[in-house]
């Protein structure tokens, strides 16, 4: 094929995937409606709108037109520019993973994915794992094939298959690896700071009611703080917290409790994290394949980095402190700095993955990973789900759930069909700790002033922090995989280094 | 072809009008989210992904196999059930409308559509008629290809075969019948009125401020009274009201000012009566065309039908006045049913369009009818719009607009290129009068109450007029023509003499 034709090919690639992305458009649009503004009586219409559009998509992907163009591109690549070039390289990852897997088994995963998380919600409410479990069955099988097939295509094991969905290029081995020093040391650092936080004062009660409006305030105003641009985005609330819409359009979630600011406002420093990523990939590329953020574990090292690195530092704290107190018009002791931020940073084993400390947050999902990649090489079936929870759970945290709804039935993640999402979360937490260890030691350097990065943050100015990110994580798009953004931004592959010298400073020195 | 063969291509077109159905779904939560919620910032990206749904549907009624298929189930017609051939046809309506613009002229009509709107709301805030001169002889001449293109395919005139996009089976010669007879009564009409108030006290001021959070709430319960459902619709703000969304998810907007309550209540009466039409289409056929709302006349005349017939009705307005009085802590002469009712139904010639009062309202439109007309016939150039404007009015009410703002620019509609839709507003207060009339004659019939529609409404109870739109339109979708449902409701064809008498009653003898 002539060097033209192939160019052609590589232009027709770009609107057909230009097309896809207006597609996923609208599909996060519908899903944002759904979770935030959507009557109940809507459902059965609005899951017909959402199949019908990623049905199309599908369609589109995996037409043999798009083969033979992505066959007659790749034949010229060598013409293309890098940017480009890793735009086909991506286009081909996306196109893999569709036609990976056979169109009845998407249909047939799309309808027992709905099916069996209507039913996840009904038998956590009811506490009948039993409701539950021959639905996961089923869905467990699909996936499975799902697994086999693209680990056929790409000559993975099927684990690596899926996790290869949600966070291209890793594999299993780097997890076992990570995960395998995390639970050498996590244990043993846990017993430290718990015995630490024993034998200093209690935190003293803050005590509400904190009105919804000075919440959804508060939410607003630390959101400017961060750099959010409400001429591109919305604060909204919804029952799970999360990042929805499109780069230029980013709206973000989060929920509230009249006795507890806390939870809330962290969940919108998170969101927000997450939505700064979307608003910041690099613009040129917004509605191609490169263009698009990079898997979950840096999506998730993100809104950590906001969260759990600046949102809870000392610096940025003893900034909010006083203007939590003068916003709810708290008096005395219990709103000092000191005092807030052993509220920000209670220890302690707990059953609830989403609501733990960042320190036993691993270990949570250690738990999920195990027993995630048991069910897929078919060494764990879901009807023995509750004792396996049990065991891992006392193994891990030494505590075992009173019940399979606070148990393994907690998490939507399964039931929705994610099977090789979760290791990202602490994956994230990661890649998070060893950016913000990176851009701590540039701080100084990198402007006029040689300020460091815990000095703009005591003083509530994120400016450093977010030139840091978008230069080095949210305007290389998907130029590059996950690693290879981590290594040259930090210098280190991703490790566990940073993460326990973050752990060890904030909660055993500080 | 055989009849086996034939049944199947229906079954394939009715799943091919299915998917249709669905994206049409998704259009119209795109399109509310647009107007309510998003950000300006998202306006690019929402226009691509409008513009890429828009282009997949007409592809799929476009495409070579639609044809085919409608060719093949056409074979068979006669093994089809009654709403199966409705059905049918309807399919084979959408189809030449969309098959007879040629795939070029769709999207460049897309684009100059956006475009000249754009230019519209800047010309009209800077009261520049010369900066959107240009772009809508632009869009005329586009939309003028179109209707010549439609006109060939349908053996329609030109305009007839717009009006046919708004109001099926609709001609021109219908319309000029009826607006001459309108032309012929209503100045005198108008004028007899006009002296009638004069000659009556002047109305009490009911005077504000009425907070917004209270006007919602007026706005909320005053559609539970007329039945919406908010397990199935919602309530919010936009700049101009409108119903979207589906029928399983009906979304009506209004707009408040603290001045006036009157105006949102009326715009939610109004947008209720649109939105009942929608929950209400044959709940088996609403993702086929056949189940969908029977075009502009019928719709407008459900909104006016709660709207002008019975929310002004001095049986509605006698439950409200306690209601609003109690509602907003009013006090004296002001809050009787009879100062209240003087503020809803003053008559005089006035600038706007959408603020008219039902007496001049069909002025206004007689007006746009002659010059839409003119212009897709080629007699008239968007140019001379303004002084064709200036002297329509004058002949027509007897004022002339200061400017061109509140003259030929005040609607959207000719610079999003509605050609063709004007007439439907008049036509839908026409059949609106003629529906409540009807239901008013049977009232007493069809209840074991023997309760006449009017002392119902003098109850606030709507259950009466809602079954008898139930029943004679919603039910019927679009198996019928809009004059065929008229005729079979009314017992009469489409005519001048119900509004009329509901002028006369109204305004010459109440």
């Amino acid at each position: 094929m002539s060097e033209q034709n192939s160019t052609t090919a590589y232009a027709s690639l770009k609107s057909r995937f230009q097309r896809l992305s207006a597609l996923g458009g609208a599909q996060a649009v519908l899903h944002w409606d759904r979770a935030t503004m959507m009557p109940e009586g809507g459902a059965e219409a609005r899951a017909e709108q959402q199949a019908t559009l990623s049905l199309i998509a599908h369609e589109t992907l995996t037409a043999p037109e798009t083969s033979d163009l992505l066959a007659s591109a790749r034949d010229s690549v060598d013409a293309l520019s890098d940017w480009d070039r890793a735009n086909l390289v991506e286009m081909g990852r996306i196109h893999a993973h569709a036609t990976a897997t056979p169109t009845d088994l998407v249909s047939a995963l799309s309808h027992q994915r709905s099916r069996t998380e209507m039913i996840w919600r009904k038998a956590r409410a009811a506490n009948d794992f039993a409701m539950l479990a021959p639905e996961l069955e089923t869905l467990l099988g699909l996936i499975r094939q799902q697994a086999d097939a693209k680990a056929e295509a790409f000559g993975l094991s099927p684990y690596d298959a899926l996790l290869d969905g949600y966070d291209p290029d890793r594999r299993s081995t780097d997890i076992d690896r990570l995960f395998t020093e995390l639970e050498g040391f996590l244990p043993d650092l846990l017993q430290r700071v718990m015995e630490r936080q024993a034998s200093q004062p209690a935190a003293l009660p803050v005590t509400g009611p904190f009105p919804i409006p000075l919440q959804e305030k508060l939410g607003r105003d630390v959101m400017a703080t961060l750099g959010f641009d409400f001429a591109h985005g919305r604060l909204d609330v919804s029952h799970h917290p999360f990042t929805g819409g499109v780069s230029d359009d980013s709206r973000i979630t989060t929920r509230y409790d009249e006795d507890d600011f806390i939870e809330s406002l962290m969940a919108v420093i998170h969101e927000t994290g997450h939505s700064l990523y979307e608003r910041g990939l690099p613009a040129q590329w917004r509605n191609q394949p490169v263009g698009r953020s990079r898997g979950m574990t840096i999506h998730e090292s993100q809104s950590l980095l906001f969260e759990m690195q600046a949102g809870r530092s000392k610096s940025f704290i003893s900034h909010m402190a006083p203007r939590l107190k003068a916003l709810f018009g708290g008096e005395g002791a219990a709103w000092t700095p000191e005092n807030i931020l052993r509220h920000y940073r209670k220890v302690g084993p707990s059953l609830i993955r989403v609501s733990a400390d960042e320190v036993t947050y691993p270990l949570h999902v250690i738990l999920r990973y195990r027993l995630e990649r048991a069910m897929i090489a078919g060494d764990l079936v879901p009807a023995d789900l509750p004792g396996a929870w049990a065991e891992g759970m006392n193994g891990l945290l030494g505590i075992v759930p009173p019940d399979d709804a606070d148990g393994c039935m907690q998490d939507i993640h399964w039931p929705s069909g994610s099977f090789g999402y979760f290791p990202t979360y602490t994956l994230g937490a990661l890649a998070a700790a060893q950016f913000f260890q990176a851009a701590r030691e540039e701080g100084g350097m990198n402007n006029l002033m040689q300020e460091t990065l815990d000095l703009s943050l005591e003083k509530g100015d994120f400016a450093l922090l977010a030139s840091w990110v978008r230069r080095n994580v949210h305007e290389v798009g998907s130029s590059r995989t996950p690693d290879e953004i981590i290594l040259a931004a930090t210098g280190r592959p991703l490790g566990t280094a940073a993460f326990k010298a973050h752990i060890e400073a904030r909660y055993l020195a500080e």
